[in-house]
């Protein structure tokens, strides 16, 4: 894309009104967009590194054998009246909103309730089990703080998965697949690195649940994390008890800020008991069918991407999730055999489908440099009267220092494998 | 994909609260599921559906230039307030909602108060000028009647495109672009031949609105038709002087059922003004910009694309929107022969990237076709023990009754060709 025709501008200055490092880079760089406390929109930019987000998550959703449908916002409160979580004095942060024909309408914080009742048309037989389902929705939470920019928003995508099983032993089994594919998934989108299994409190059905946790100073949780073995446990159920179950040791522990960037939770018949969602099994009996949620948010991903990544100069994105994957940086200063190398190269790359973002803008290089450091590209290609002379171009990528002219053939060779 | 695992179920029968047609058929073949009056998830197959009409539509807003983001629902009360759009007294199908921490929020019915705040931190000169920015978001509106299946619902995914211009005649252009573009999106989704470009009622700033109308039974709206001219009047602003204008001719008009499929605006100032959306033009000159709004509902397409072509037996898609070109249908009673012709086929249809449902349960011819009517994809392809014994596979297109015997090379032929 031509960075003359996009139409965000770039800030010097980030927003008085925010103090998550997270929003202020964003919206600095033209990524987001604040419409309210804790309601954020996304630009080109940051709806490119969404949506790459949401494609990895799609994938390994698929990839489990996810099958993918969408629910709707509006929530009808008689399926939550029966499960009991219509009421306010049981989940607090409701957005409701009346209906003009008569009623009201939730909007959905979760989706448990309407995706039972869903199932109920269609999951009759043992042979209709196992299954996954999942969805990526807008949920709202009426949250009480919203000052961690997007980490903890009132508005936000959500991928939630639900599984579907005979018995806590196929759920067993179906849990662990999760386990996978959301580690491959926080892998493959950069931070998995810094992304630790943790043990979070569980509930009626089982002992824990599992958080996946990047570690950041941003982050809202606190975690005990041990290093070697790669496992957390949530402050919220540091015990000797709990440590000891799972053979760990206080000594061996760093207390660490993190941010719960995804969460599998058993279940059981929690939801499919009271809203009757059950199965006949070989022996033609009656069963409630066990269950399992799973989420992650694609924009407090995104937002902890940021934090984990970022640097003093900007944005700093893993080619994985990156808008584009190339900053080509023209400095030709006229229309002339530098502008038109430039040129050659932006169509060679667009041909060679390298997602390129090309700066052909008429703008001091100090002006262009701080751009590139912002928006945070993975490889920033410059050309100059100076590398056209040497029939080279400038290759650097963002997170390292030092540039090197490089052969067009080179360039390729490097850009095309990423 | 299996359609052992896929979860939906068909139904014989229609839901009994649904008098429109597009929603008996669509909740009978499991695309779609009721959640209330007037709003409705999306099954696997719908989704499907769904999104290739989206992918049509984004192809044509990104030929013409469009940069895609994404708002949010939650609408911020101030920039209504200025433009004089939240009162109720004004609009009158608003879903408000309350902010835990104080003051309300509405759930946007459209995005042009949103949408022109944020163009100004980014607009400022006539270089910046002009702009086609767009998005695919759910609107929120509180309707009186929901009784047109998905074709009017309370909430519903749109794609909405504004342009920015400098001046009138600038915005003609776009305008003309935006049109041409919205023929291209509704031939692709094959409802070209009875979609009209509509002459409808304009506003301050222009004479007429136009809308895109597919004529169908089902249709809300009235309007007059020239099959000649392939132009249409919509019942609103019928009147001997707009005839007259438009070169039309009251016995030449048929008067018909229609679908709005899509709409476009020209809205001049009314935004930009009251909310002081400017740019320096050439001179120096501080001016308002000149805008202009088109929407799609995809859904509602999707629910015209159905009125319009399915018949008795269940849906018929065109080839550019169906969620699997192919329904390979296997006859084989048990392990053997057939069933592995059927199941080696199937995967040549993977591998030469043929969207295929495989129709691989265990059921009676007649529920197996009755099925495959239903969910009307493009083709059938059948294997049973006389095709295979034959060598032969047997071609069907859902829109034609007789079938053929075809070897394996003629039906990959005409599959990929889809």
């Amino acid at each position: 894309m031509l960075q003359s025709e996009l139409f965000t501008k770039t800030r010097k200055e980030g927003p008085k009104d925010e103090v998550a490092r997270n929003a202020q880079l964003l919206i600095r760089a033209g990524y987001i967009h604040k419409e309210m406390a804790g309601v954020y929109s996304f630009l080109p930019l940051g709806l490119r590194v969404l949506n790459k987000i949401v494609g990895i998550i799609r994938e390994e959703m698929n990839a489990i054998g996810g099958q993918e449908l969408f629910l709707t916002a509006l929530q009808d409160p008689a399926v939550w009246k029966t499960s009991g979580r219509w009421s306010e004095q049981v989940v607090d942060n409701w957005f409701k909103t009346e209906i003009k024909t008569g009623g009201a309408a939730g909007l959905g914080f979760t989706h448990e309730e309407p995706i039972v009742r869903l199932m109920k048309d269609h999951i009759h037989s043992y042979r209709d089990l196992p299954k996954f389902i999942y969805q990526f929705q807008t949920k709202f939470r009426n949250e009480e703080r919203a000052k961690s920019g997007i980490l903890r928003t009132r508005e936000f995508l959500m991928k939630d998965l639900y599984s579907f099983a005979r018995d806590e032993k196929e759920h067993a089994k179906l849990y662990e697949k999760v386990k996978s594919a959301y580690s491959r998934i926080f892998n493959r989108a950069g931070v998995g690195r810094r992304t630790f299994l943790t043990f979070a409190s569980g509930g009626s059905f089982s002992k824990y649940s599992h958080e996946f946790q990047t570690v950041c100073d941003a982050g809202e949780d606190t975690i005990y994390l041990d290093e070697k073995k790669e496992i957390a446990v949530n402050k919220e159920v540091l015990a000797p008890e709990v440590l000891k179950e799972l053979g760990l040791k206080r000594e061996g522990l760093t207390e660490k800020k993190a941010v719960e960037v995804g969460n599998i939770f058993s279940q059981g018949i929690r939801f499919s008991e009271p809203l009757g969602l059950t199965f006949k099994d070989e022996a033609g009996t009656e069963k409630p069918v066990v269950m399992g949620a799973y989420g992650i948010g694609p924009g407090r991903l995104l937002g902890a991407i940021v934090e984990l990544l970022a640097d003093k100069a900007g944005l700093v994105w893993p080619a994985s999730v990156a808008p584009f994957q190339v900053h080509l940086v023209s400095l030709a200063s006229e229309n002339g055999e530098t502008k038109s190398s430039a040129d050659a190269l932006y169509k060679k790359l667009l041909d060679k489908g390298v997602e390129t973002l090309y700066d052909d803008r008429d703008l001091r290089v100090g002006e262009k440099f701080a751009d590139d450091d912002l928006l945070g590209l993975p490889i920033r290609l410059v050309v100059s009267d100076k590398t056209a002379k040497a029939g080279k171009i400038e290759f650097k990528r963002r997170i390292e220092d030092k540039s090197e002219l490089l052969s067009e053939a080179e360039v390729m060779e490097r850009v095309v494998s990423l």
